[in-house]
């Protein structure tokens, strides 16, 4: 089981018009409403691909409940933390003829009381569990710190953790010793301030993450270690809805990482380094293609968290998707 | 008490951004939610100014729940008529830069079972009912027919209705015997198909309205019995929000007819002409101006659904607002 924290979820409602039009009524043709934020995208997607996972996730006022009950009704697993705030509302508004128009609710702040609420229902969860994902900005105000001790308490139990935050969240996931820091190229040269993808992969490796993951669209995706970088191309002649090909992503690297870890003889309870060992060369290239291959399949899909997982096995087959060893490199 | 229909409620959000763009994504500045419809907003004006009243409306979902919530938090009486459905939810997006753009969902469908309920609901109220206010659109797909059972209902128990409804419901509402239908005049032209003020307002009589009240914004508001036109001016010098002007003016008029019935003393209980004959030039020339003057102080509010006791008691005042008698007149 693998859990995932969303630490601010929110209500997605898409609004389907004629034409888009500033200054008009509008009547909305169609209304989808799903439950949002990106750890809940990744839980969606390791759900349809068989992967068991509990969320994790703070929720308050109307929307929150509403989210409870569109997790209850999908049959995913998850432990509310109750809030005094409203989880927030985003509204994209979509047409056939402009780009789509996202209005995104600022969000609740949650009080410290209401973050310790949130670690002691990660912590409780820690013991059975194979990987924690932290997947998602912060909302307004909150202390990045928050992340740091979800990760330090995966360490503590010995639990995998991948964290797709950004900004200051992400650095704080990587002091505090976070597995994979999974931020896309553009989070990560904003959160380290570097010039380039590596310079940005090697500050967060040297403040303690062991795998930095730079997803970047249709450039493909990579691993960065200490002394290497490996690349896995996108799968090509995709095209469709890009909206939460990241999470789907993160949800094929986590889980391909979990199928790895789980075989592996030397996997240490007590947070040590054993439990990364295993993270070698071909368990993170299979994780790599694993991503790009659940990252296409979100792609073909109009809304974002879910993946046909026909898609993917029809990417990951050796015909469509081949890593080429010879990628791998050893930066200058 | 004042019974107040809302055949298709909605959650009002609105939403505040820097600058309305299409195909971005965009920060929300500021959030606002209320509980909408137009009998919802005739309601909370009448409450402001004093007057009882009590609210029925189908309500379904998470945005049903959250408007009952809303109804107690602002201490308003209503009766909810669960429905299957989803109550409807409304964006509106404003800056400072250009007009409002509205996205309005297309509401729910309710079945004839649940429309029996609705008016189940109306019945057992009308007897300790001072009037019965229809207002706002039907839901997709509803028989206009609902309507006409309520103003039926009214009657049975001589209680005065007034219907600001529009299309075949405004229709079938005459038919039914409404005491007061109040269109604006885009509305009533649009449902009789007429050419002109005066003649629409004629065909409404004719099938059995007793008076057919036309607002018209800032061209003032007019009252057409068989044989005269009442007409008061909009106050002047007013300018603002006129969302919900309509409504307030509404409130404005049922409440002011209210008042004067009470003080009748040939009101009959059993439907026939006397609760309605009480209805002569000086009432009606004070609804009139009781509506304009409410009409006016919501004009002044930056959202529906509220005014000023203190705005619309100034614009009553007789320096401000003098409807001149010669004005009424005796139409060719």
């Amino acid at each position: 089981m693998i859990v995932v924290v969303t630490p601010n979820p929110a209500v997605d409602v898409t609004y389907r018009v004629a034409e888009q039009r500033i200054g008009e009524t509008q009547r909305v043709l169609d209304v989808a409403r799903r439950p949002g934020g990106k750890g809940l995208n990744v839980g969606r997607v390791l759900d349809a691909t068989g992967t068991a996972t509990h969320a994790v996730l703070p929720l308050g006022g109307t929307g929150g409940r509403w989210i409870a009950e569109a997790l209850d009704a999908l049959g995913l697993a998850h432990t509310d933390v109750g809030i005094g705030g409203e989880t927030r509302t985003t509204v994209t508004v979509v047409d056939d003829l402009a780009h789509p128009t996202m209005l995104g609710e600022p969000g609740p702040e949650l009080g410290a009381d209401e973050w310790d609420a949130v670690t002691a229902a990660v912590t409780a969860l820690l013991p059975g569990a194979d990987a924690l994902v932290v997947s998602g900005s912060l909302p307004r105000a909150t202390d990045p710190g928050v992340v740091a001790r979800w990760v330090a308490a995966a360490r503590h139990h010995g639990v995998p953790s991948v964290v797709d935050c950004s900004g200051d969240a992400l650095l704080a996931a990587a002091s505090a010793g976070a597995t994979v820091c999974k931020p896309n190229r553009e989070e990560l040269l904003d959160a380290t301030g570097a010039d380039d993808e590596r310079s940005g992969a090697r500050l967060l490796l040297e403040r303690g993450a062991t795998v930095v993951v730079v997803s970047r669209g249709s450039d493909g995706i990579a691993a960065h270690t200490a002394d290497r970088v490996l690349d896995v191309p996108a799968v090509p002649g995709v095209s469709g809805n890009p909206t939460g090909a990241g999470d789907a992503a993160t949800a094929g690297l986590v889980g391909a990482l979990v199928g790895a870890l789980d075989g592996a003889p030397d996997r240490a309870a007590d947070g040590g380094p054993g439990s990364t060992a295993v993270l070698d060369d071909a368990v993170l290239l299979h994780a790599l293609r694993s991503a790009a291959a659940h990252g296409a399949a979100a792609v073909l899909r109009p809304v974002a968290g879910e993946v046909d997982p026909a898609d993917v096995a029809r990417f990951l087959h050796p015909d469509h998707d081949h890593a080429d060893p010879d990628r791998t490199r050893t930066p200058a």
